[in-house]
């Protein structure tokens, strides 16, 4: 069985349209009610007195042709299987489905199988009565530019721009004119990392681990040249480097199109590139990174570009019903926003409070010589960290006493919640700077802490009981709301870091240990806020 | 070196954003002129008196979160490393950079990383005198609805509703309100046929050849559950009814999400799969298919539900200035129109000509005799069909004898034009068949048949000399056109074809054939038109 999202391969063009019709992207389109292996879509309700605009061809590059079908864009689209020319029947149902009295455009990129079928419908249709005029659109600098040059993405631009000129109410001599003069300007070349799976069980890659391909074919075929894999701006620089020979001078519009399986986020970067070439220079008007012209799941992109003409940019810039069509917007430089100053950590001048400095310090130094007994019971869970990452705050906080403002709770919350949050790392550096940020926001410290111990809660997602710090810290403000003395918020905190032994780990990376690894070990991070404690609670 | 379109990956997730800024889709967007490692996209024009919606999360997911930046959608969005979480400076940088007295929300997805930092970042913020509201998104099924449920691709219909409300003018409560309703009621499942690449560069993909993974995470980790490869039907059918049992009652909205390497054809393809579920019966509006929360370049898709209620549905209609967010459009069926009757083959009724039957019925007689010379001539060339083709189509004309229009040329030429279209296969069958259809169009036989040879001409792309039938019917009715008789048209087809012998390929197949191969044999397709005529003249 093949490893796509396929019933089965002869099905597949049918259900596609099916599927496109019925997405949030296709509610405009209908499709011919026609026998099997005629799959036309067009507009649900084609404008009577519009030059109509057809396209088609084989399937497998959506969202071309379908995708393109609405008012500002094509009349309709014939679809044939997967790489194939759709038959001529189909193509007649088309021009006769939906052409009236000011004729259609037949619009064709240039294969055989394509030239040919498209000609006789064309021809048939003719015989009929219809006025149809027909292009053939051959963009592809790969082979070079004479009558075998292949038909490939810019053919878009052509279906946009005529269908700007058909929607706008132009004669078919002059939506024909200015579609044609498009045809003979626009440029494009692709180039592909990859080959596509046409849906044969037994596909093999023909590139190399090391190879990439310059003028990329968009039926399977070979490309024109294999070349050495290279950067994204190295490879960017070949396919620029050739289609400078091909362009006109002056200012230029880039379509930037990608086959079918790059990443959004790497389509993006291959954005970048351009825009870091010569040719980014004079390039004015950007459609795209988007799946414009694809060819099933090849990873590859092309460029298509067409001279900045004051008519071409105003036919591009033209709303058009089909949301796939990726838009048009001027190439400025990136903009940017000035950054906002950050706070720096301490924003309440320095102060002094004899009794909370030596005990603060008194409970640091415990958690820094607590370094290699929490590593160890950590080390029976997880990687061995925690004794560092609770010894390293400590020590950071211990050498920014100075500068610490002791003698307002809330301020000294709020500073070591800054200290904590730009220099401890971890996920129990990020919760104490949580709670230390949060009981900064209140003037005293049982509230603060209170309101700390919450929002550490919220953020963390574990509940008491879950095995984690919070199973000490829950019981010792308990007991300082209820009235308790240091020494008895120590001993609350002792006792909850004790039970820890016997629970589940609901939260944090112990809920991923088997259960039996931790039975008769005492949670990290609740052994830590106990040893703490009790040390803070010795100098009374 | 990796087989993508990148430069480093430490710079892709800068660069990218870059391209997205530069792209027709971003020309809205901005990026904070911050430090390296701060990659924040916003609004260019951010509304001074709105709440401010902000996202983010780690890379590798996009559009998610930057292309749904945008009025209407989200203010910010804050883009960590590939799959890592943002760091607190710059989700403070961003909250700051956009949050005015209406405060802001905090949309953050249902991972740890996430979910401390953009909380410390929330304290940090309501610290300096911000109103900050943070909701979390846990969307996903796959490992239970709990408190460990991870936020994948419905987090982006919070944006979207939390986006709605705030660019109406509600406030801080109001937006989260609404936000919060909508992420206690959305549900999501995704399900992949392969993992994805994490640039790490020995990458081996955990999935066999016959195996799928239900309830994908969207960070490489392992999916909930691996399954059988199957059809695509039956993948959505256990996608699906694994969603009924977590979904209420009642009609809903389906977003289809795709992760970011599903060839566009595919995408449809799920849309299809999907109308097929008695899910889809009860499913009122669909978002996609398109690539909103993709996981580099997985394949693989996740469908997310929510209740159809109508402020849902107002709120996710709205317009929103990202052109990555699909619309939602209402789920009917597909919509069909009737497919026109095509033209029968005999449009006109059959006639007499004694004389024309006669003539043609020697030169198809003389067709079908010249199969096997044919064929072996093509076979020097091709794959040496070309006698078999010209004699089937011989045969099938003159079957229909007694149905033709013998007594007007016009109609006779039109009728075989058709009659070759629907029943004569390869190139040259075409190419005739568009010749007669082009020649039916003139009333008389010579101007006819210059228009049809004209037409295959322009149709089939080869010139005189090109080695082609072609070389045997331009002398023929160049000929005829200077008042020649038709002994001499016939004699001017054979020396034609007989030039053939030492023309290099200039179209067809022949012209992929080393030149070698060529010597001293005619073209066949040549040499049948200088046959059919012989025969033809000689009942002179």
């Amino acid at each position: 069985m093949l490893k796509r999202f396929l019933n089965a391969p002869d099905k597949l063009v049918s259900e596609a349209i099916d599927g496109l019709l019925r997405s949030s992207q296709g509610a405009h389109l209908a499709r011919l009610d026609a026998g099997a292996g005629i799959n036309v879509v067009l507009q649900k309700h084609v404008p009577p007195d519009r030059v109509a605009v057809i396209s088609g061809g084989g399937s497998g590059h959506e969202p071309a042709h379908a995708g393109f079908v609405g008012r500002g864009m094509l009349t309709a689209a014939v679809c044939g299987a997967v790489f194939a020319s759709p038959g001529i029947d189909a193509i007649l149902s088309a021009i006769i489905a939906v052409t009236g009295p000011a004729g259609c455009l037949l619009i064709v990129k240039n294969y055989t199988g394509d030239r040919l079928n498209f000609g006789i419908a064309a021809e048939q249709a003719r015989a009929l009565g219809y006025k149809v005029a027909l292009i053939i659109v051959g963009d592809d600098i790969a082979l070079g530019q004479n009558a075998r040059a292949r038909g490939i993405a810019g053919t878009i631009l052509i279906h946009k721009i005529a269908g700007y000129h058909a929607e706008r109410g132009a004669s078919l001599e002059e939506v024909t004119h200015h579609a044609e003069d498009a045809s003979r300007k626009v440029r494009s070349l692709g180039l592909a990392l990859t080959d596509c799976n046409v849906y044969d069980g037994h596909h093999q890659d023909r590139l190399g681990p090391h190879e990439a391909e310059l003028g990329l074919g968009v039926h399977g075929e070979a490309g024109a040249e294999k070349i050495p894999l290279a950067s994204l701006d190295q490879l960017m620089h070949r396919v620029v480097g050739r289609l400078e020979t091909a362009i006109t001078p002056g200012n230029q519009i880039v379509m930037i199109n990608m086959l079918g399986a790059v990443p959004p986020l790497e389509a993006c970067a291959i954005a970048a590139s351009f825009a870091k070439t010569a040719l980014a220079e004079r390039t004015k008007w950007v459609i795209g990174p988007a799946p414009i012209m694809t060819s099933l799941d090849m990873v590859g992109f092309s460029l298509s570009l067409l001279p900045a003409e004051e008519a071409f940019v105003e036919a591009l810039r033209a709303p058009v019903e089909s949301s796939f069509w990726p838009g048009i917007a001027s190439f400025p430089p990136v903009a940017t926003v000035p950054a906002p100053e950050l706070t720096e950590t301490f924003t309440s001048p320095a102060s002094q409070n004899a009794a909370l400095e030596t005990r603060l310090q008194a409970g640091l130094d415990a958690l820094i010589s607590a370094r290699q007994d929490l590593n160890a019971l950590d080390g029976k869970l997880g990687d061995g960290d925690a004794g560092s990452t609770f010894a390293d705050a400590a020590q950071i906080i211990s050498e920014a006493f100075p500068q610490l403002p002791f003698a307002r709770p809330d301020a000294l919350c709020a500073a070591l919640g800054r200290l904590l949050a730009r220099h401890s790392g971890g996920s129990s550096g990020a919760l104490l700077s949580i709670m230390l940020t949060a009981a900064g926001r209140e003037p005293d410290w049982v509230p603060g802490l209170k309101r700390g111990i919450d929002a550490m809660t919220r953020y963390g997602g574990a509940q008491k009981g879950d095995r984690t710090m919070l199973d000490a810290l829950w019981p010792a403000i308990t007991c300082l709301e209820q009235g308790g003395s240091l020494t008895e918020m120590s001993q609350a905190a002792r006792k909850g870091a004790d039970a820890t032994i016997k629970m589940k780990a609901g939260a944090g990376r112990a809920a991923y240990v088997p259960a039996e690894h931790l039975e008769d070990v005492i949670d990290p991070g609740a052994e830590a806020v106990a040893r703490f404690l009790a040390a803070v609670a010795a100098k009374d």
